[in-house]
C-alpha cells in the first residue's frame, strides 16, 4: 500500500453503465442524435501525419473556432480533454491541501471525487426545497476559507437553472475563484437569454466550464474547455495541463463542430420539445418532474412503483437504462435523460405497461 | 492571482517546437515513419455512434490487447492520455505535497514540473561521467524520503539504457516507488534481451510507464499507459484516473495498433540502423554521440560550429529543426531524432555544408 493515505481513504467516482445497443441508454445524459456530417467528415479527413507527428501543445486552432463561436479571446480559453479534466486543472490550480472546496448538496458526485483527490475537504450547502441555493451560499463558503467553489448550472441532477443575476451576486459575495460548471447550458431555452459568456471579462473570480459531450454529441472524443479572464485560465493553460492534453483528432474534430454547429442546434431543439413532453407525460403518471432546462428530468417515482431502485432494475428488463443516484433527497428518484422521440415512447410505454402489471415487472 | 503560490513561482513544461512540412523534424523524438496502414483503417472505421457515447472509462478491449501483446494481466494496466498522464497520476497518488520527488541530473524535464504542481522538492542525483546514476542512487533517494522516484530508460536525452540487472537492484533497495518511464524502449536493440515487464510480478514497488507516441508513431493520437502489480495500479485506474480519459478513437484505433504490430516493428529496425549510421557519421564530423538505445542521438558540438545553440539556429534556416536542451552537462550539446535515411542524409548535408562555409551559416 503506497498510495497517499487520502487516497487510500477515498472512493472513485462511479461512471454510469455502458449497456452496448440495442439497449436504450436515457442513464448518462448523451446526446440523443448523433454527430452531425460535417463532423464526421472532419474525421474522415484526419492523415497519417497527424497522428504522427504531436499534436499543438495549446490546440491553438480550436481555441480560435471556439472564441469566434463565443466572442471571446483566445486567451480567454483552454481547451481540454473533456470538461473532467477542466474542473480537475481548477481543483489542482486554485485549492491547496487542506483547504476546503464549495459545493452544493445534492450536486455532482465527481466534484467530491476531485476534492478527495486533492486532499481537500467539502463545505456542502444544502439546495433549498426547490433546488436553488440559500441567499448566504457565498457567505458559509467565505467563512469555511474556500478558494474554489464548483456549481453545477443548469443543476445536476435536478436540471434547474440559476439565472445570471444570481451568478453575478454569487461571484461578487464569494471570495474565491467560482467555477460554474455549464455542460448542459446549450439546452437551456434560448427564450431565457441565459449568457454567462459575456460576465467574463468583468468577472475576475469567474470560470466556466463547458464540454462537447452533450450538446455536440460527442462524449466519445473527449473535449471540453474552460472560459474566464486571461489570468485566471493563464496558470492551467501554461503550467499544470498535461503538456499534450488535446489529441490531434479531437481538436481537428472540434473545430468541425464549432465551425458548422447547425447539427447541434437541431438537437439542442429536439431535447427541449422532447423535454416538455416527457415531463408532461411523466407527471399525468403520478411521477413529479422538477422543472428542467438540461437535457435530463430528475424524475420522483410514485410509490406503486414499488421504490425508485425497482424501476430502475425494472426497466433495465426492458433494455431501458435510467440512473438512480442514491442519496439525500434522491433515493426515491430517477434521473433520465431526454432521448429520441421514439425512445422517450419506449420508456412511456414501459412504464404504462409496468404500471399494469407491477408484480410481473419487478420479478 | 487566485492561483497556489507553488504554482506562481513554477514554470510550465516548454514543448519542442512543431513547425510545419515542409520542414524536417529532428526535434521532438517522433517515430520517422508515418503509423501503419492497419492503424489508419481502423480509424475509417470508427461510426458516428462510437463518438456519440462515453468511451469505456476503463478501456477494457484496449487493455486485454495491450495484456495480450505484454504476456501480462489486465488488472496490471492503466491507460492513459498519453504516458504524460501516467506520470502524473504517479505523482498525484504517491506524493504527498512537501514529499520529495527522486530524480537523476540531467534528465527529462517534466519531472520537474509535475513534482512543481505537486508541490513537491526534486532530489535530484547527479549522473556519473558515463551518463550511469551512481551506485548510491537508492540510498540517497531513501535518505531524502521519497515516496517516489522517475526513471528514463533509456535515459533522456543521453540515450543510454540500465540494464535490467541495475533496476532489479534500484527497486530492491528503493523503499518507495519506482516508476521506470520506458518512452523509448521499443527500439532497445533485441539482442540486449531487455525486458522488464516480466519483473512486475515480483516487484510491488515498480512501475513500468510505456507510449505509443514514439515507437508506433501515434504522438497525435496521445495514447501511454502504466504497468504494475494489480495493487499499485488499482489506485491509479479506479481512482485518481479522470472518469473517461481515453478516448473512443484513442482506444479503438490504439487497439488495433496492439493487434497489427507489423508495421512498428519495421520502424525500430529502420531507427536501430540509423541511428548507427548516423552515430558514425556525426563522429567522423568531430561530434561526440552518446551510445544511444533510444531513437535520438545526444552530440556533442565541436567547437569549429561555434556553439550549440548557434547551429541549431544555423540548421533552422536549412528547414532542419533538432533540439537544444539548455543546462548543466547539456549545453554544448544537441539532442538529435533519429530520422528517415534521407532526413538523416539532408542533416549531414547540411551540416558538411555548414562546416565549410560556418560564417555563413551562423549569419
Amino acid at each position: 500500500m503506497f498510495e497517499r493515505p487520502n487516497i487510500r481513504r477515498m472512493s472513485g467516482y462511479e461512471p454510469g453503465k455502458q449497456p452496448a445497443a440495442p439497449a436504450i441508454k436515457l442513464n448518462t445524459n448523451e446526446n440523443p442524435l448523433a454527430p452531425s456530417d460535417a463532423v464526421m467528415e472532419a474525421l474522415a479527413t484526419i492523415t497519417p501525419a497527424m497522428l504522427q507527428r504531436y499534436p499543438d501543445p495549446l490546440a491553438t486552432g480550436l481555441r480560435q473556432a471556439i472564441a469566434r463561436y463565443h466572442g471571446c479571446a483566445v486567451d480567454q480559453i483552454v481547451a481540454t480533454n473533456g470538461s473532467d479534466e477542466f474542473l480537475r486543472l481548477a481543483v489542482t490550480t486554485f485549492a491547496a491541501p487542506g483547504q476546503p472546496v464549495g459545493i452544493v448538496e445534492p450536486g455532482y458526485n465527481l466534484y467530491g471525487v476531485l476534492a478527495a483527490i486533492q486532499d481537500c475537504p467539502l463545505t456542502g450547502v444544502p439546495l433549498l426545497q426547490n433546488w436553488m441555493p440559500p441567499d448566504d451560499l457565498a457567505a458559509r463558503w467565505n467563512r469555511a476559507g474556500a478558494p474554489l467553489a464548483l456549481l453545477a448550472n443548469p443543476h445536476a441532477p435536478s436540471g434547474t437553472l440559476l439565472p445570471v443575476d444570481a451568478i453575478v451576486r454569487l461571484a461578487a459575495e464569494f471570495d474565491g475563484v467560482l467555477l460554474v460548471d455549464e455542460a448542459y447550458v446549450d439546452f437551456v431555452d434560448p427564450g431565457r437569454g441565459h449568457d454567462l459568456v459575456s460576465l467574463i471579462d468583468q468577472t475576475p473570480n469567474l470560470l466556466l466550464a463547458r464540454t462537447l459531450s452533450k450538446g455536440h454529441s460527442l462524449a466519445g472524443l473527449r473535449l471540453g474547455y474552460g472560459l474566464g479572464t486571461a489570468g485566471l485560465i493563464a496558470p492551467m493553460l501554461t503550467k499544470v495541463r498535461d503538456s499534450y492534453n488535446v489529441d490531434a483528432v479531437a481538436q481537428h474534430v472540434a473545430t468541425a463542430a464549432f465551425t458548422h454547429p447547425g447539427g447541434a442546434h437541431r438537437s439542442w431543439e429536439l431535447v427541449r420539445s422532447e423535454r416538455g413532453r416527457l415531463a408532461a407525460a411523466l407527471d399525468a403518471r403520478g411521477f413529479e418532474t422538477v422543472p428542467s432546462e438540461a437535457n435530463f428530468l430528475l424524475a420522483k417515482v410514485p410509490a406503486s412503483f414499488g421504490g425508485a431502485e425497482a424501476l430502475l432494475a425494472a426497466l433495465a428488463k426492458h433494455d431501458l437504462y435510467v440512473r438512480w443516484l442514491d442519496g439525500p433527497r434522491l433515493v426515491d428518484c430517477l434521473r433520465i435523460t431526454i432521448g429520441t422521440v421514439a425512445e422517450n415512447d419506449r420508456l412511456l410505454a414501459a412504464l404504462d405497461q409496468l404500471a399494469r402489471a407491477p408484480e410481473r415487472g419487478r420479478s
